[in-house]
């Protein structure tokens, strides 16, 4: 089974460069969007996460460019959990607009405390991953 | 006596828009980069402040353009310290590129401690302001 | 009459500040929101108005922020048109989070063509204002 | 021989986020800057591409992270040009503050003209690389 969230979005004026496309970093914020949807609708987001009282910074970005987004296009972000059994969470990102694939990415995150890098999973993340049928 | 910095800054890609010119609220970075500067100078900077257990945040910002900028600019933030009776951190800028005013604006910011708003100025505002020779 | 739209956003991630508020800058992205919703509403976006061969750069921004918005805040942006003489496209806008104001901000645009600045309205402008019954 | 530029900067305040470090997607624009700073050592920046008639829209961009800057940090930009067959321009990057690395990273550039994606290599791209030695 997947874990996928698909979320609308649409391209906001200040995203847009002087080459009248997306800027290619902004899509590092489309993707954080996505992951962000995904987090709210599983229960996995950045608020319910730090309540657990963990961040979980991103480590690594990737982003592959196949077309460009102009300003007024409508796109999806779809964002798929990539289950992993280190202590970190990916997700792998595909946009579209218009039935074409604009992008894709990923991102890695792990798991902090007051103290520091966190090496195994904790309690609340195993346990998500249980309820979400992923082993 | 005025308190003024000069900050040299240089246009960004990222910040210019479909129009080939900087965004138009890029501007308040730039203002934020001045003040900073000028903070750093005088040892007023956000650092320095929240050291003292306060935060300063801008609850006013006012932009008026003149010119654009575009990519490949160089142009000068001059930051001016404006005295106030009010608990408040007042800047005044101009930006200029090759002699020519950009732009001009304005920031107001207040205290804050882990209480709220502060309503007086904080002992090492006061004394701050002292020993700049502002009453 | 008046000629307003309401546009519900929410606050993104990385929007916010070390402070764990939206970074004052951005309200400037959610009035741009706001005005190009206005904009697609009533037929005057800045796509309508690039086919009509000009731009409409801002020359004036102003934001007074009462309340701060967090992350995870979903907010209104509420954008009105002002009706000004000049040929200039004039808003004001408040932003609502839970029933409280949040900040209020003005923007002021005017006209460009390949030649520069355009100082009487343009003929596509003065029609539309007609059409929406502003004199 | 490598060409290499290092690119010294500092965070800007509105670049961090709420876990009090420079947001994640924000590395970009310090890679940006490192390249644009090479490409005018070099004579190869966006506005000397520009001036020949293409553009070099990024298509693939990479970043892995060591260890977090923060508000204050002052920091290099290694930008290292990696010579390619193809009709690319890729460059490796590395950030380093206080003689620890912070972040490794890559970005790959194409050639596109008003016809679009350009497949081989422009004229004035092998002029420059046999100017630069590189074959």
């Amino acid at each position: 089974m997947s874990l996928i969230t698909r979320t609308k979005l649409s391209v906001r004026f200040h995203e847009c460069d002087p080459l009248q496309i997306v800027w290619h970093g902004n899509y590092l914020k489309y993707f954080e969007e996505g992951r962000e949807d995904f987090g709210k609708k599983y229960g996995i987001s950045y608020l319910d996460v730090k309540e657990k009282g963990f961040s979980t910074p991103v480590v690594k970005s990737v982003c592959e460019h196949k077309l460009p987004l102009k300003y007024g296009d409508e796109f999806e972000v779809v964002s798929k959990f990539i289950n992993s059994k280190a202590a970190k969470i990916i997700f792998e990102y595909e946009i579209f607009c218009r039935d074409q694939l604009i992008c894709k990415g990923e991102t890695v995150q792990v798991f902090t405390d007051e103290k520091g890098l966190v090496l195994m999973n904790p309690t609340f993340f195993s346990s998500w991953k249980e309820k979400m049928g992923i082993e």
